[in-house]
């Protein structure tokens, strides 16, 4: 199978009006996206296997019997309107790149495996790479289990619907022992290949990053009658707010984002009572991301509802990378992935990344140029067939 | 019936846990308040009917054999977590100034009327003074029908659950007829009264009002990889909308202000795609209004939702009112009532105002003191003697 003749199976499941996707976690979509998964690893040779939390996993070898392997892959699930790149160049890659090394008659001396993620987006229940971190057990499985999706239904719900039994999720073990080594293929996220005119270069980090909310007190007022002098306008707050994060990021080399807001009670001729608005923060020392919100200035302290500190990836399978492939760049990254999840969790880990012309991600826009992505498989396949070994 | 008997009577009735008030038009709460007024009024010796448009109107004398009358009132619906005083003041006040003049032998030569208008503050359907605009053919009637609230339920059948047939909604001469004069007393909503320390004004004008849609465009990028220059990040926008409305708005004299705010897609780690904002904007002269419009600079143009032009009440009759009270002062209001829909249609109308401590309003926190509201009820029950005039 060519990576061309795969990629084009998944162009229309789950495609929005917009032009972008809406792939989420244990949706019907979602399982067509897993069954055409396992039906191709299949078609491959591979030996299909579903871990205690959710995610597929595609063996070319066995890691029980000759010891742990080489995994690829990422996701196949989507943002809201998300772009086709982001997660399934990953896992169509480490598929193509499969394919690619059976039909030159390739036979690896360790397994390689190819890894379909579950609900690495949490587009639907709010938590990113809930597969891979109930896998590592990052993820309490008692507080999976309880999350819901904006129609209240329950992770454990939805789990049970698409054929997963909820009380078996939780951290895997016996999953993780098989995996020697992690690869992640990604589409890149900003313009740093393009800056560097590379189609391919390796990642070596990622930032620390976090989210804060911010609760700006305000008081309800008649917006047509009270005079500008008496209002206790919780807007004005919030104003602030996105022009200092914008200005402090500047100022620290950061990345700073209000993306959510939640005014109260929300009525045109009503000055609000309060407004909630959340700050994300990134960049790539923490001295950067708390420098960021120490210049905030005197709005009200920022609460911390989430931090994940910098996530290095294994520094020496990441030169080893870099030099198989000719001196490829080596970027950091400040997104999250389940690459991300698994080097936390102790497995020697690294990514790939494909360029990005535009830079745009999370969008109907989202778009990488098919040599490139050739490229990618290319690069893949060089690091499998290095790290596997010949037999 | 005094004053105190008759407020305490509506202190339980839709309130909320905030301590302000619920009390939606058409709703179970408000047919306990209507039914308070009807009763009421009866138990004064009042004649009640309901308008086409579903307003109660309470006579002392009858209007179709006699001539017009000499109406006051106002309204007893509230915004969400509204306060205690908007509306119900001026209900209550016509209420204890009619059993007042009939406890101490007063006959009028020309009848009086007490209104209580339906769904003044258009927190259920999004149309203020819906009864009153409703009863001149302001609003249209099959507009009016279609509106829906949030749970989807249309006015008609909100209408039609409260008693009211909805087919026969529309303007009705015949109750205009019987309207010779209208007075409105209400809370103030600001802090005139404060300033000039006096507890009883006359309106003589409502400000030409607007509320305008800016639909700020941006592009949907991820929040962790999106450097800044690449960003098309629509909150920024927001931002300067925010401050230079209120910039504006002080260097004109104006009110401007964004109460409504719908951003998309509304993620804590993504750039918004779009944002849309709601400004309001009033003043004493319609240029102000339009200078703030003006001065929001290379913005999106605002898109006009709706426009009330300045509403002047009856001039002789307010210099009237003003010196049968000893020359109190006379104030604007930037706020809509129905007595500016009534001026609108040609009845001869005025407005009394009672001082406001903290000018707070449309909020659990709107207060006046009992006796600036006594010194109300003693101002328009002179008003109502004089104009009624003594048998």
């Amino acid at each position: 199978m060519t990576f061309d003749a795969l990629w084009s199976q998944l162009a229309d499941v789950g495609r929005a009006r917009s032009g972008g996707y809406r792939r989420f976690a244990w949706t019907p979509v979602d399982a067509t996206l897993r069954e055409w998964f396992a039906a191709t690893a299949r078609g491959l040779g591979l030996d299909v296997v579903r871990d205690r939390a959710g995610n597929l996993w595609a063996w070319w070898g066995s890691p029980d019997a000759e010891g742990p392997g080489i995994a690829v892959g990422s996701h196949l699930d989507s943002v809201p309107d998300g772009g086709a790149y982001d997660g399934p160049l990953g896992v169509v890659s480490a598929l193509a790149a499969v394919s690619a090394l059976r039909s030159r008659g390739y036979r690896p001396a360790r397994p390689v495996g190819v890894v379909c993620f579950a609900d690495e987006e949490g587009a639907r229940f709010g938590i990113a790479c809930a597969g891979s971190r109930l896998l590592t057990g990052a993820l309490d499985a008692d507080r999976a289990r309880g999350l819901r999706d904006e129609h209240g239904t329950t992770m454990a719900e939805a789990l049970a619907a698409a054929g997963v039994e909820p009380r078996h999720v939780g951290r895997d073990d016996e999953a993780l022992r098989r995996v020697g080594v992690f690869v992640e293929l990604h589409v890149e996220q900003g313009r740093g290949l393009v800056q560097r005119g590379a189609a391919v270069g390796v990642g070596s980090a990622i930032w620390p990053h976090g989210r804060w909310r911010l609760d700006l007190p305000g008081r309800a007022d008649h917006a047509g009658t009270t005079a500008l002098i008496d209002r206790l306008d919780p807007m004005l707050d919030l104003a602030r707010l996105i022009t200092g994060a914008r200005e402090a990021a500047h100022r620290h080399g950061a990345l700073a984002t209000v993306g959510k807001v939640r005014v109260q009670p929300g009525g045109v001729n009503a000055v609000p009572s309060h407004v909630t608005a959340w700050l994300d923060a990134r960049a790539p020392a923490e001295a950067a991301v708390r420098a960021v919100l120490a210049d905030l200035g005197d709005l009200p302290a920022p609460v911390e509802e989430s931090w994940t500190p910098r996530t290095p990836f294994d520094a020496s399978l990441g030169a080893e990378v870099c030099a198989l492939l000719g001196g490829v760049p080596v970027l950091e990254t400040g997104a999250g992935h389940d690459a991300g999840v698994l080097a936390t969790a102790g497995v020697p880990t690294s990514m790939l990344f494909v360029r990005n012309p535009t830079g745009v991600s999370h969008s109907p826009h989202e778009h990488a140029d098919r040599e490139d992505c050739l490229a990618g498989v290319d690069a893949l396949t060089h690091v499998v067939e290095h790290l596997a070994g010949a037999r």
